[in-house]
């Protein structure tokens, strides 16, 4: 399966025949396989984990928003409806007012808020949830963009504008340690422009992946909605001063998209590439047995010991005991599983007491002893550090600077990426650098270093920095 | 609150005012509010953890379920189609073919078995999905009985009919463990009449729990699909003898139905009661401020230190540090969200290095040293058990012999419960028994000690035992 040449028909393949997702029969959906399921199990654990120690608390609101409630908010509606599937018909019911599925649940959660909160004891509420939701997209495809997907949506309300924006930076910063240490995705953090904003927010942060075709790949997403929902659902609260106010809400959610973005960095033309710490087997473990020596007892018991003590360095393998394939054939699958590290065990390490170990990423090969296990422990951390750097060195190298729309058009044809660009801030240019070059703004770095240039396409005095790149 | 007086008001009251849940603003939906969901975690955790042991890996199949898949196993469509809701346009698009929101997904999921099982080496298949399901029921009450909730749903597949009949066995025991180990919630277990099995199942098994009002409640469900499903949806493998053949199904469940039976087992007239398996915060602890001393750093000092000490041996314990309340109002507080364990620290406790215990459940008052702490350990298992042999003792209690239907009725009027009955196995005196006595039979209990007596209402022989009661 070659990367390069057709990445789009790489990604679908990898994701069938590593058994990571299928295709379902209906229209836009997938199945998540418990090969896929195990990698969003880990991204879950340690977003939960990270949740839960700034103070949020789980919960679950109905799939089921009426259409009334979706009105209230205005812009919202706008963003959403072309988007909605409708419950018209429950048993032999014709519904009095359609149901829309979720594709997002600020409307029913921010209803239940309206009837929570009372007075400033009642702040912050800070709610999560792991759900399933609805967008009935036009085109599909797995991961990325189906009709329904999993998530969590955080739903969060605060006293004052300065609380929600600092939540939403720091769930921004929770999701940013879940790129960078957990999936070795490094990724690019700002706001979106206001044209690109989630509708109805105030202010949206963003995180976005480069995938290996030079598109971008929103990942991740945190909205600081000012009192917009609160003054649309009717979310007041008793003040310290007696003063009757309109609490400050966030929203923020990640998907099961980021699989396709982990599928997309890190695979090759073997399969998958999996970094140690999102992979459930982080090691396998294969006996070198020959057509001779296929009921080797020795070797069978070395690689169960092997296993089990690798266990209890908390080092989850698997012993692929399996004698109805080569070990070359065993090679090739777990590669194109991803598994990070093999190890090998043969005649010849049994009787030196050694072990082989093969990185799935560099297929360098390294022989230690059987009382070495712990090193296995730094190898792994290694592997996790050099994907990662792998892939920021590609992020670096494809974002670039230009400084006229020609330019801007060149360096897109040339090497694919991020395209940094000054802008003026009018909505008229943003929109002509948009037509021109087909791309879309991404984000305003955080940093907001004011750009001391000229807007690349009015000439005009620049007030931002803009990274455009053409996207998922 | 009185529980005796009226049990059903009783219960909606308890659900509301300890937050455990919320009516939500859709027709017969609820919302799981973090108190609620937190309990439904440690159930998740519990189960999640034992179906791993058995080799059961998650995954997540669409919500959507295409009519037509619906129609493939006769039995299974008569059952659900009456409280399907379904989908017939997403975004501006008429849909083809409707869609149901899944009610149970045997239909989907035996979809996509039929693609990904070829040969006995695909066999067992064991895959358990995390989900929501939807089921237009006309009266609903929260927890027990709504429109959406959450559950496990497991699909398995197996070689031959033993391996199937014992998995679906081996299921029922991890959910009677989660009820009497984790729940202290004692359950009858038994198999459904064929009258009352799920739709498009060979065999139901059940687990029964009574609730205070002497009404039965289904609690988990395992079946034992035979080669219904694999037929219905063509699911073939090629067996060791080279042979095409369908193999043996089981499906099994756990809804938030069963925090329901959580809530009316152990409450009282102060609220909930918790069993400390199930329970986040184990135990509170209330600085005993008074009116002089409510800014005594001695006791916050303590109270954290003390918290902290807790957290070391691993029971978690939440320290109520509030000035705004008196002592006497967060004793009613935690009572009534129902933490088992108050620890009481005063003036008195800090000189003389103690603490004060006051349990739950029977207001019992006991003071230790302050280096005593592991005590609690043993305290909280008591609890536990005494939780659990509360409701065994109301089980065994509520569980009688009648001959007639006159002694059945009269018992049932006396003492509300579980009526176990001798029946000759035929449909016509089945449902004679339902109708004279208004309930129904909710299992044959697993030993089939066959019967020596007489059919309860026809006299002849009788072949099975029956355990009748109204229920939920």
């Amino acid at each position: 399966m070659p990367k390069k040449k057709n990445l789009s028909e790489w990604f679908t393949q990898v994701c069938l025949k590593t058994e990571l997702a299928d295709y379902a029969p209906v229209r836009g959906c997938m199945v998540i396989r418990p090969a896929g399921f195990a990698l969003w199990e880990k991204i879950r654990d340690f977003l939960d984990q990270e949740f839960k120690k700034l103070g949020v608390k789980n919960a679950y609101f109905p799939i089921f928003i009426p259409e009334s409630f979706l009105l209230k908010e205005k812009e919202h509606i706008e963003g959403f409806a072309p988007q909605c599937a409708w419950v018209e018909k429950g048993g032999d019911e014709e519904l009095e007012e359609r149901l829309a599925l979720r594709p997002t649940s600020e409307a029913i959660i921010c209803s239940m808020f309206a009837k929570w909160v009372m007075s400033y004891r009642d702040l912050p509420v800070l709610i999560n949830q792991w759900a399933n939701v609805v967008r009935w997209e036009k085109t599909t495809r797995l991961f990325l963009r189906t009709t329904e997907f999993l998530w969590q949506e955080g739903h969060t309300l605060h006293r004052t504008e300065e609380e929600a924006e600092e939540f939403a930076l720091k769930i921004l910063e929770v999701y940013n340690r879940l790129f960078n240490e957990v999936l070795a995705i490094p990724v690019l953090s700002g706001k979106k422009p206001e044209s690109e904003k989630f509708a109805g927010a105030k202010t949206t942060y963003t995180l976005e992946a480069l995938m290996p075709d030079g598109q971008a790949l929103q990942c991740a997403t945190s909205h600081n909605l000012g009192q917009n929902f609160s003054r649309a659902f009717g979310i007041r609260f008793l003040d310290f001063d007696n003063q009757e106010k309109f609490p400050f809400g966030t929203s923020w959610g990640v998907s099961t998209r980021v699989i396709g973005a982990l599928v997309m960095t890190h695979g090759d033309d073997q399969g998958l590439i999996l970094p140690p710490r999102v992979c459930g087997t982080k090691v396998v473990i294969v006996p070198i047995l020959t057509k001779e020596t296929r009921l080797n007892e020795n070797l069978l018991v070395k690689g169960r010991e092997i296993s089990e003590n690798l266990g209890k360095k908390g080092i989850s393998s698997h012993f692929d005991e399996r004698t109805e394939f080569s070990p070359g054939w065993k090679f090739n699958e777990w590669e194109m599983r991803g598994v990070p590290l093999r190890i090998e065990i043969g005649e010849r390490e049994l009787k030196n007491k050694e072990i082989t170990l093969v990185e799935r990423t560099k297929g360098k090969r390294e022989t230690i002893k059987e009382g070495e296990l712990d090193k296995i422990l730094s190898i792994l951390e290694k592997i996790q550090d050099h994907l990662f750097q792998c892939a920021k060195h590609f992020l670096e190298e494809r974002t670039t600077q230009a400084t006229t729309l020609e330019e801007f058009k060149r360096m897109l044809y040339e090497r694919p990426g991020f395209i940094k660009v000054n802008w003026c801030g009018e909505l008229s240019c943003e929109t002509q650098i948009k037509e021109v070059t087909k791309t879309t703004p991404r984000l305003l770095p955080l940093d907001f270093s004011q750009s001391t240039g000229r807007c690349i396409n009015c000439l005009k005095e620049a007030r931002f920095v803009v990274y455009y790149a053409r996207a998922y």
